[in-house]
């Protein structure tokens, strides 16, 4: 009796979910048609697509209903995000060079560097965050030994065990293995870090100007890039009042990286506890990308120090050691986390190549001193020549770049680039590292200081040569 | 004055759709209370979660609206599917061990045989497909040679192009190097095709039994699976009229794989020309897994063959060069399909470390027939044996696997695993490669004669003798 009862419910709410469904169908289709219309008027008021106060009076009114109604503010808000992004993942795989939303970067200007060259073109590379020097000796044997030894079969997905405790080793502070995954470059850790914790819909907050790749890697993942933007006036400080009113119910993540690319600053301790703890309060996961840890020419902090279960703290083999091309980079968080994002990189790619995981093993202990010496002896040099053409910027804590405002002839990093690259220049855009900064460009000091002293001499001159 | 007007219109419109916004929330959270209540009043009645046939309800209902209402049927079939599946990428990334959606797969057994090595237990590996045998010995130097050259720089996306040429002319049919891209081994160019062609809800249509991964992709890209299965007694050919008959206006792909994993089938050309030809009047994309080509026992008809400029073909030389854990594979399609691989494989991971692509290089006319023909032996070796313990199977027309259905005293393919596993001997479920194969194993052939029998006679001992 009472289960007959129960399969007359079951038929009752199949019918009304059945009917729900059509509904929401019907409404998610006029809401498409109503927003065609909004786009195409518009157009023809020449407004900015993008309209920033529109959209928070419509996250308020959502936030508002859900309290009447009693729905979690996250799910609404998550919701509301998918309705008004549709695929963002696809549109980004799609778009073309040309679309407004493809800014040069970094790396579209080295690849075009590239064909230049190709061509028969010399270039003076100071786009691109690649080292000239040589990797660790150690490297060539361990390549030799891989073949020897047959270590070319797939791996656990976090990486051979042996290379996992070696991190866990450098990085010390009672770390062990379980808590290191290998990742292909620091690039994969964020990318499967990004992709396993956010859900389509929410939201990330990141301190720009910063390297471009995360918000390729939120954009990918369905979710939203918030922007907390610094400035030069403000040496790159980011205003942690303004964090703080950023944090809503939709945040899920805040990406931290010092020391900073493109700007080279490292934040003060008592900033980063102060985000730490922010963090802390709201639940967020905090990802610091530290891939140039290496090359601090102040005290840095890094996130591990916090022992924050929801961090994640990201290095690679590629700056310290001249290895970008090996892609071996890793992850440091709690076995969750480290679970996780093996996860992804097991549907991905199964592992890391073998042979790559021994390279970086054999450069585990590679003093990196002199490296970080030459670089910041480099860096001084830049700045001699910047401050001789009265550019403003802040001497780099760390990294491997300077970040100048450009004044003279040229304020536009587009045109700037482009002239440049005539010249036989390659220069990484401003724009590239957050759309506040067309006034600016990066200058990488990844080549012989007598190749620096050139390309400096041809940015001078088209800045101030009439 | 028509400027005023057009402020009014758009007033008029945002107001319209914050309206609409929010009942479309409303709505969605009612129809969460709705599955949940469904959910539990199945738990009591002890029915099965997923319920295909109201499912098939619901997506007549919903196509019959858009017919009425005139919105595009994949869009709104496209939007169902989301509703259904909220967000099955973290689903799958979160699941837990012991979760019902978690299949033992050859993958989770090779780990734990990996496991009990570790902690000093012998392990014959019937489960893995990689190659016993040593990698070509043109690598070694060619490795060497990546550190001396400093061929360890980050490269394009799509590959080196030296190691694209040799790809091209290697697959010759007049294919320029611009369609061709090296990517993280076979497994990264359909997880990078599924990704920069599935939208979230579009289907994709794969034939059973087939490698898990397949599955992995589409879930990860919040795209819905549909599966043809296949059968031994129709001696794994896939019934065309079938396929014909799951084709529907949300379908995006067909998922090929041929040698297949784990049946060994190798599918006639009039079968081939036959999918082919459906997927052409569809307009669908047919992603063709081809990494066990080499290993043809009779002729082999690539999809490359028939021109068709929705087709993707993938290969690597894990297989047929025991290269496993270099992790370099390759796509060989139109040039806009491999800019969009190219453009997934920049954001996770810039590009395959060049080193890898260099030892590719090196390999790229190495002549595998020793290692076909050592295969081909001991896959009748393998046949010889499971004939004396009269288990079904048919002989494979190529790949190294053979995949018996069982018999005797064990017919599950979880409770042989683990038996076997505690004797030593790891083979791959069944059912890793689609729920209908429970009573299947796969067995590999990349173990030397000696060890492939030891392995077989603990199987016939587990499933023979009481």
């Amino acid at each position: 009796m009472v289960k007959k009862t129960r399969y007359q419910d079951l038929d009752r709410l199949r019918s009304e979910i059945r009917n729900i469904t059509l509904d929401i169908i019907a409404k998610v289709h006029r809401r498409m048609e109503l927003a065609e219309q909004i786009g195409s008027i518009k157009d023809t008021l020449n407004i900015e697509i993008e309209d920033e106060k529109v959209e928070q009076d419509v996250r308020r009114s959502v936030s508002e209903l859900s309290q009447t109604l009693g729905i979690d503010p996250a799910f609404s808000g998550r919701l509301l995000n998918m309705l008004l992004m549709e695929s963002i993942r696809l549109q980004q795989i799609q778009q073309r060079p040309g679309d407004v939303h493809l800014r040069p970067t970094h790396l579209s200007v080295f690849m075009k560097a590239k064909d230049l060259e190709t061509s028969g073109k010399k270039i003076i590379h100071l786009e691109v965050g690649e080292p000239d020097y040589t990797a660790p000796k150690k490297i060539k044997k361990a390549l030799t030994e891989s073949y020897d030894n047959k270590h070319y079969h797939y791996t656990d997905s976090r990486g051979i065990v042996s290379l996992r405790q070696a991190i866990a080793r450098k990085v010390g502070r009672g770390i062990g293995a379980d808590e290191v995954i290998v990742t292909a470059g620091g690039r994969f850790a964020i990318f499967s870090a990004i992709l396993s914790m956010l859900k389509p819909g929410e939201e990330v907050i990141s301190i720009e100007p910063s390297w471009p790749a995360y918000r390729e890697f939120v954009d990918f993942a369905g979710g939203k890039m918030k922007i907390l933007s610094t400035n030069l006036e403000e040496k790159w400080n980011p205003d942690p009042r303004r964090l703080d009113e950023m944090i809503d119910h939709h945040t899920k993540i805040i990406i931290l990286n010092y020391p900073n690319n493109p700007t080279g600053k490292v934040l003060d301790k008592k900033n980063i506890t102060r985000i730490v703890s922010m963090a802390k309060d709201s639940g967020l996961y905090v990802i610091s990308d530290e891939v140039y840890s290496d090359y601090s020419f102040k005290k840095f902090t890094s996130l591990a120090e916090y022992k924050y279960d929801k961090s994640l703290v990201v290095s690679s083999f590629s700056k310290s050691c001249a290895m970008t091309g090996f892609r071996v980079g890793y992850g440091i968080a709690n076995k969750e986390i480290i679970d996780k994002m093996a996860r992804v990189q097991a549907i991905a790619m199964t592992s890391v190549a073998e042979p790559m995981q021994h390279a970086a093993l054999a450069a585990i202990d590679y003093n990196s001193t002199g490296n970080v010496k030459l670089i910041q002896k480099r860096l001084g040099l830049i700045a001699e020549k910047l401050q001789n053409m009265s550019l403003d910027f802040t001497t780099p804590d760390g990294a491997m770049y300077i970040f100048p405002r450009l004044k003279g002839l040229i304020e536009d990093d587009a045109t700037l680039v482009e002239k440049l690259l005539d010249l036989g220049v390659a220069v990484a855009p401003g724009s590239g590292f957050g759309q506040n900064y067309r006034q600016f460009i990066r200058i990488s000091a990844c080549q012989p200081e007598d190749v620096l002293e050139k390309g400096l001499e041809v940015i001078q001159s088209v800045l101030f040569t009439r």
